[in-house]
């Protein structure tokens, strides 16, 4: 079913969206917002008519005449769902993409010119349709994985209507990706999981144990507290790039064990010199290094003084691009570091050194 | 040198702080906000003058009447520091403590009856007295580690001084504190720097890796960017706790690369489940949760979102006791978490509800 005799959509470009979960739900919101005429469909109808009253949604059901076709199911069911539009005879001729967090199996089982893998690198806790929202990749990274058989024209196509959305494009083969995943998101994530479930059994031993947990450990386990549904099929689906990063995150575990054991201080020194440099030079937020500064305030544990602050930046007509509160590894207290333009960060740190704040700005590079 | 001549001072309780860097400093200033005369010296002459001008002592030297005697030096010179006091003839007969971050090594050197060892789970991301802070310990929790030969009126009065400062004080053995810091502090903060080396190494080869790196990679690294420098020290004195720690966490690690390697979804599953249940058990904040509630709120990524929300929060009376952003594993969008009095979270639901906000709440347990 579509919609072409809606005349006012006439001259509207049309996309497909199979899967109206939170990322098919927030494209079609996006798209929308771009004037595209956007037709969806998911195996749950219920969800499918959620999306459309939701506004993510013109119409239900396929649209021969799409430009592209994004297939947001999940994981496993993306190579059938996808085959099958491929194969389809369309006047469209659509590019097809996917949006699933694995994208070496993907590319194997669709070989075919107009197919281009992606994975954008937003998320959200809700889940569903009712989470989406046409902001969500708004300076997202959007990794687009072309493979040998891409036809370049697709690519750029596709790519071109991302950017559209807000999102930075990121171009990666489909293995590359799968291993620079496993490295910042599916090793982290399992290793948060398994800190937690060590803390958490110590405890029923030593019933105050999480009464020391404090800022730093809550930070370093906050994804644990996700969705975990979603996991067995990552891991499934990228085992071997997982195994690889879990097999050398075990070695260089021991190898600081080892330099534990045998008290090398400077070893150790040396170990976590890196880290901290490496860890500062890693900006709060993943956005253009040149136009942002941070801005670092200790912050006492006091009512008002976020609002305070929140309220100066806004009254000073700085824009808070990102906030967030630095725990020290031990106690409550924090550090509040704001993400500002680079243009704008002096007068606001003026303005909080007089109001009594010890404020230091670096620019992210 | 002491300064009984000041008469007002006669009726004071008298302390001695040695060390006044940043704990010290702010020992000094909690004791003397609640009108105590505090006296205090350090090896660097400057720091302690510093101290005396921030208002963090009444005088520098040391006072043979003082009733508690603070060492807060660095964990190595602890028990030649504390050994000399004790061994001093002293008027007013101090109970001496100290606030390194490991206990049982200064506790086995100092079997002392007026000897009880304490570490305040409180830091600050600011080196030295500069930093210091008289509200440092509210709502801390403060370990105490009292010994086979501690005198229990030497502990009891201690811990009602400590108390005195807001403190929430936790009594264990040394073995103990050193075992339970190993899970929730010492290794942690270790594996995250092995983590961000990990990524960071990565990243030379694929230099786009760290683009990808999201808000959940950099809550679980964050912690690595703080200052190295103490970390040899107590990881040589803390060895065997964090050592058996690390074996235990390389061994669970091995079992989930062994579970991701053999595809055993529902292995994995469980181990995510329970992570997850426990990760969300954990409050927010370590303070009594009968008083305090959670609301999470979901918010884009648009200027003047933090500021409403605050300001919101404010016109109603509502306190935030704490607030952080949790990123997702993926994406740079936020839950904003809003701690509050449990008794003010459905006026500051609403008031969200009302402007589109999708709060929920929850009570911290």
């Amino acid at each position: 079913m579509t919609s072409r005799s809606d005349p006012e959509n006439q001259r509207s470009r049309r996309a497909e969206i199979i899967g109206t979960g939170l990322i098919g739900g927030s494209i079609g919101l996006a798209l929308r917002s771009l004037g595209w005429h956007v037709t969806g469909s998911d195996s749950d109808i219920g969800r499918c008519e959620q999306a459309l009253s939701l506004g993510a949604l013109d119409a239900v059901g396929e649209d021969l005449d799409a430009e592209v076709v994004f297939v947001a199911t999940p994981l496993e069911s993306v190579p059938s769902v996808a085959r099958t539009v491929l194969d389809d005879v369309r006047r469209g001729d659509p590019v097809v993409t996917d949006v699933a967090g694995v994208k070496l199996p993907v590319a194997e089982a669709l070989r075919h010119e107009r197919f281009v893998g992606g994975h954008p690198m937003a998320g959200s806790e809700q889940v569903g349709v009712k989470g989406a929202d046409a902001e969500l990749f708004l300076g997202a990274t959007w990794v687009l994985t072309p493979a040998q058989n891409t036809d370049p024209a697709c690519f750029a196509h596709l790519r071109s209507i991302i950017a559209s959305m807000g999102a930075e494009v990121v171009a990666l083969s489909p293995a590359e990706h799968d291993a620079l995943v496993a490295v910042v998101s599916h090793v982290p994530h399992l290793t948060a999981a398994t800190l937690m479930n060590i803390a958490d059994r110590a405890s029923e031993e030593h019933s105050v144990l999480l009464r020391l947990a404090a800022g730093g450990f809550r930070d370093m386990t906050r994804v644990a507290a996700g969705q975990p549904t979603i996991w067995p099929d990552v891991c499934a689906e990228n085992s071997d790039a997982i195994v690889e990063t879990l097999d050398l995150l075990v070695s260089e575990l021991s190898k600081i064990r080892d330099k534990v054991a045998r008290r090398d201080r400077a070893g150790l020194l040396e170990a976590l010199d890196s880290a901290a440099t490496a860890r500062r030079a890693l900006p709060a937020r993943a956005v253009r290094p040149e136009h942002l500064a941070e801005i670092r305030v200790p912050v006492p544990d006091r009512p008002g003084v976020l609002s305070e602050i929140t309220a100066l930046a806004s009254g000073l007509a700085v824009n808070i691009a990102d906030l967030e509160i630095a725990h020290s590894t031990e106690g409550d207290r924090g550090v509040l570091v704001l993400v500002v333009d680079a243009d704008s960060a002096g007068r606001l740190e003026e303005a909080l050194e007089a109001r009594g704040y010890h404020a230091t700005t670096g620019r992210l590079s």
